[in-house]
């Protein structure tokens, strides 16, 4: 049970965690969404964070022909704006075994700015030099950008702004330096030129990005044709008697859309050249908590915890429940073209 | 007369120049845009630069209503996939008294790669730490980014890669530090959340960007209502007996879309915090080759010169020719709400 953070609130799901160990426990932090109680039918009804007054608040529109657009289950777009339906904020949840876990009663990390009046949501952690980097995907309507933190201790976190402008999300920092600087997956939004797609850059201090390419795109005819985007953490793995990047990836397909998980193998000193890449999805929505939900139809993951031949990715279930699955290393560098 | 780079491409553009002083010389930075010879109205034909075969190379299509869609005179969209109809390269032209130009008969500065497959647009040129800092829009099927190169003698130029991924551009680089950090200018393009604005960066390096904030957007019921760009590179002015920046931007209203200039007062020291705007257009497309043109009703800046009260703005005019205007510095920030 996942209380809410305040009593006119419902929690709408707990997913998309990110992960990692710290001490004897394994912790995430966990996209708790929240949307207003439902009085009725016939309002729609927006949870914001005000920057100004500092307090979460609820705008309200008759939900009738009138209204807005509710054909999207997650927004609300009216009068050319749009809104979200819920609002997220990240909260912890601690295991000693990595399946039972107990989630704090209070948000760990909510809204804090103007940047994330719409919420936090889909944090990836990075465990690197001593400190935990927690980057997070943070939403207005300035647009969806990603924002850094950073905690040594999961008690209390320093916020670092805004290091990928919008439109992107999906970040993943790599958990040591290649070449002498940090390096990070993001995922870029183009529309017209250009389309969503996995680029790599590269930084000296975690706060300041450059020398952005490009690393993959979509697949026309594969389980990852729409489009695709950073997922867990990346993780050293022996392939072919060599040192290579593991990345797990989620991709889409289909309207409306599915989103499954495969993986990415890097070049070691060279994340940036793709040395190899699931065939076939690793993991696709296939169990009612999967198919069916707030947002059906997928498994997204922003974290795994990876010993010897096991992979356990932690994952969000329809955008509303956690979910892991235990995936065999082997199995997976098998499955690379 | 702007020669062509080949034989079978004709000139139809010398537009959005990037400005600079160097030694005795103004130099400008001209977008050449070059088009394919028409053969016959019934092909459409896209030119670009094949990062393969380190050719430009030509595509084309029957232009009938099976073919693409041609209704942007600057794009050809075809089965989802967009191209354009020009490509661009940038190309000195010197003067000594910053009116009459000599342009340069071979491109300075072309594109190189595959995320300048469509062209490189619309320099800007920052003279700081001894070097001519140049960033420009690198356009391809990747989306449109922003590069940055640098000279110290504008004849050999060294490439620094991609500095804003995609969708960003109108970056302009500030000629100095600003507590201890170099910043910059962007204008990065979300669709849905968000909307094309100005923000504002800083970097240790030039070539990594981060701290990323939000410094002014469209202005419903004004010149600049549908979205706005950064222009000129800043300069600094004396304005209500204070130090501050003058950022001079363009602004866009209605459809089809007018695109004229105004100013941004922003801050000495946090130039993210904005003290003045025009509140009336200062430069708006009149004359007949500003409003009619390959793209019409366009003023576009990419550079100024500033002495005393004089600002000297060089700019594009309806995506096709370079003009200049002289206005007064005093004009410009009286104007300011």
């Amino acid at each position: 049970m996942v209380l809410p953070s305040r009593p006119d609130l419902e929690v709408v799901g707990a997913f998309n965690p990110g992960v990692t160990r710290h001490q004897d426990e394994v912790i995430l932090l966990v996209r708790i969404s929240e949307a207003p109680h439902k009085a009725s039918s016939s309002i729609a009804a927006a949870p914001f964070y005000n920057a100004e007054t500092r307090r979460l608040e609820i705008k309200r529109w008759p939900a009738n022909e009138k209204g807005p657009d509710l054909s999207d289950s997650r927004l609300i777009v009216h009068q050319g704006r749009t809104w979200l339906t819920s609002i997220s904020h990240l909260r912890i949840a601690r295991s000693t075994d990595g399946i039972h876990f107990e989630v704090d009663g209070l948000p760990t990390f909510g809204p804090d700015s103007a940047y994330e009046s719409f919420g936090i949501e889909d944090a990836r952690i990075t465990h690197l030099d001593g400190t935990y980097w927690i980057n997070y995907t943070a939403v207005s309507d300035r647009g969806i950008a990603t924002g850094l933190a950073s905690t040594k201790d999961f008690k209390s976190f320093e916020r670092h702004g805004i290091i990928f402008p919008p439109p992107n999300r999906d970040v993943a920092i790599f958990p040591e330096k290649i070449g002498g600087r940090y390096v990070a997956l993001h995922r870029p939004m183009p529309e017209g030129l250009g389309h969503p797609a996995i680029w790599i850059a590269t930084s000296p201090d975690l706060l300041s990005w450059g020398d952005h390419r490009l690393v993959a795109t979509a697949r026309p005819g594969n389980w990852d044709d729409v489009k695709i985007g950073g997922g867990a953490v990346p993780f050293k793995v022996r392939a072919n008697r060599q040192d290579a990047w593991l990345a797990i990836y989620h991709g889409v397909t289909g309207s409306p859309p599915t989103y499954s998980l495969g993986a990415l193998l890097l070049d070691q000193h060279d994340p940036s050249k793709v040395i190899g890449r699931s065939r076939e999805a690793i993991l696709r929505p296939e169990t009612p908590y999967e198919r069916e939900g707030f947002f059906g139809s997928v498994v997204f993951t922003c974290g795994a915890l990876v010993e010897g031949d096991l992979v356990r990715i932690y994952y969000g279930a329809a955008d509303g429940v956690t979910a892991v699955a235990d995936l065999s290393l082997d199995g997976i560098l098998s499955g690379l073209a």
